[in-house]
């Protein structure tokens, strides 16, 4: 029993995702279907980019990992899939899986082009239904990939340019707000291997971390070792630098945004 | 293992879809569920209407789709299910089946009336749980629905009178618009046929669209037809008449709400 | 097949839930997992704690239900698991199990402290993943409590302060507005049984309710009772009295929140 995920900017108020589902148990009754969200603002494929990797890896082995963020539909960008040693991604080639081409380890990518595989005739405007969930509903039914498509080299797959902290001088580095949760946590795109280094590893508490002309004096552990509605700097669960306020929403607390500078500085080295 | 899909306006905030699949796996612990969408604006039985030819014949065979959005809970209207050659149908009859009573092969209409079927006691306000999720589950468990109900004619039916396109002339069809997606793409009561039979089979391409004072001067392929940020017109994934902006919405650039005129006129006729 | 329900207030925008439901598959593949609702206000205790009656008990015998909501997330609040003599629940142990701890058949109660059934590392700030996830799905493939936790008494049992009736005289009762729903519904905190109770066990139709000098002068059995757009009172899908409007919306009627007062006199006692 195979596992599908569905991400989608298709919201939840439309039949788009019903009929996504309807599709692949057609193909294939005894798939498992998990939604990981529909919400990601629509054709946002920077924010899709990075939630992948905040998900893929907490699922079954041979999952099949479906991402449709697709501006391009009806154009001739190109739908991939990417093999890698845990898992098979499926997304139009427009950078949305960036981050698996970039950090996972790749097995084989295809472009998905025969079209005995798709519904028949081919919207212009859904592929999400004629396209997306009959090719990742054959690969769940055990169609192997060399008969949905044909092998293509990395260098043909779109990548976008994630934003990435830069180091300023050897005590502070420069990074971004890259999103925004329901708490209104604000998660940033600094690793916390990248706060590792900035410290040479041992002096997590001894660092500032600055927004919006505000500074957080150290590095919390959870959300409670500040007061109620104080905000604070911790690890947050994607394993990013992250600003929170105990109790309330940073997002509000700041007035922040997606691509907000956070800086960080550490003080004695 | 059978398949109910699920189309209510009860949103997602509230207990009421959970409390409906606990009801429905507890008689049929086998049964597979899919949402369509639970954000039907509350008690709009057209809209609603209307989804439903979107997404049902993308289902298996045999699927049972329930359709619980109901103004007139505990008042004395009738619950109904409706057969057809492909799946089965359960609403109230209120009007949301129209679309399958008007278009598919009707098998057989069944008024459910079998209280040994229902919960124990029916409460007044919430027939999803008490009265349509354990009337599906019997279905689809393999309860014949003429133990869970009554046989009835087709004239016992509430239809809709739903907004059809007019032809003014030879050349020129007025619709209006019927629903609004996510994505602000405006899907109009226009079909492909409607288009085809104005053009006389071959000049799609030759039309006019309009839309509040504005032209669209040709029925684009893709989104992607036209520049970024630029109105068109298309046949959309429902094979309606559909307009979008490319990378943006219809509905903010035109401001467009469900009723407004839509006009087509074709050129050389 | 078990069941486990999701009751969580990490909203639909994120990618939370679905990574909950990965980590829960992984450890058993079989289980169902059904969400109640993720959209419970952040960090409400109180209006998750309200909704638990409303749902559990339309479920099969055996499921577990996962409620996190979960303010003190990565403080030294316990995890814990009560056994019902029908379910069990698995909740952070701030006081959103109250209803089933005062009003269910208890077999037993655990402090989940075993770290070999959490996955490792355990965060601060995502226990819903790292913890409650493997937790129920380990009980789910049939771990025994025993094994994951160690018995506690209820007296260790962090408990809510649920706001109650409270009989002004023998005539009147002061009741408030726990919740509302989409449809603008509001529910208060008097059960059926205190209006039993109030009227001598007969006389329902002989009250008035008072909701923000307004008098709704009788207690209606159905929303059709009355015209359209006309407001009443009565017993609600969840057992309590609850104040609607006839195809409208009660909470802009009257401009309602929670914690209003709700009065009920008996007129003839």
């Amino acid at each position: 029993m195979r596992i599908i995920t569905l991400l989608t900017d298709f919201g939840n108020d439309d039949e788009y995702v019903g009929v996504m589902k309807g599709v692949i148990l057609t193909i294939a009754p005894e798939v498992r279907i998990i939604d990981i969200t529909h919400r990601i603002a629509p054709q946002d494929i920077l924010s899709a980019a990075m939630m992948i990797p905040a998900y893929f890896s907490y699922f079954p082995d041979h999952a099949i990992h479906l991402a449709v963020v697709d501006p391009g539909v009806g154009s001739r960008r190109s739908i991939i899939a990417v093999q890698t040693e845990k898992c098979c991604f499926i997304a139009p080639n427009n950078g949305v899986l960036t981050q698996i081409i970039e950090n996972e380890k790749l097995v084989s990518i295809f472009k998905l082009d025969r079209k005995e595989y798709f519904l028949n005739p081919v919207s212009s405007t859904f592929h999400g239904r004629d396209v997306f969930a009959p090719a990742a509903a054959w690969l769940a039914a055990g169609t192997a990939l060399e008969l949905i498509g044909s092998g293509i080299g990395i260098e043909d797959v779109v990548r976008l340019s994630i934003p990435k902290p830069v180091l300023k001088d050897d005590k502070t580095l420069v990074g971004s707000i890259v999103s925004i949760d329901r708490f209104g946590n604000l998660t940033t795109n600094i690793r916390r291997e990248d706060l590792d280094r900035l410290t040479d590893g041992k002096r997590k508490s001894d660092i500032s971390v600055y927004i919006d002309k505000n500074e957080l004096t150290r590095l919390s552990k959870t959300y409670m070792d500040v007061g109620g509605n104080t905000p604070l700097a911790l690890i947050g669960s994607r394993d990013y630098l992250e600003i929170a306020v105990n109790g309330g929403s940073a997002k509000d607390w700041f007035k922040s945004r997606p691509g907000d500078a956070v800086v960080v500085q550490t003080k004695t080295k």
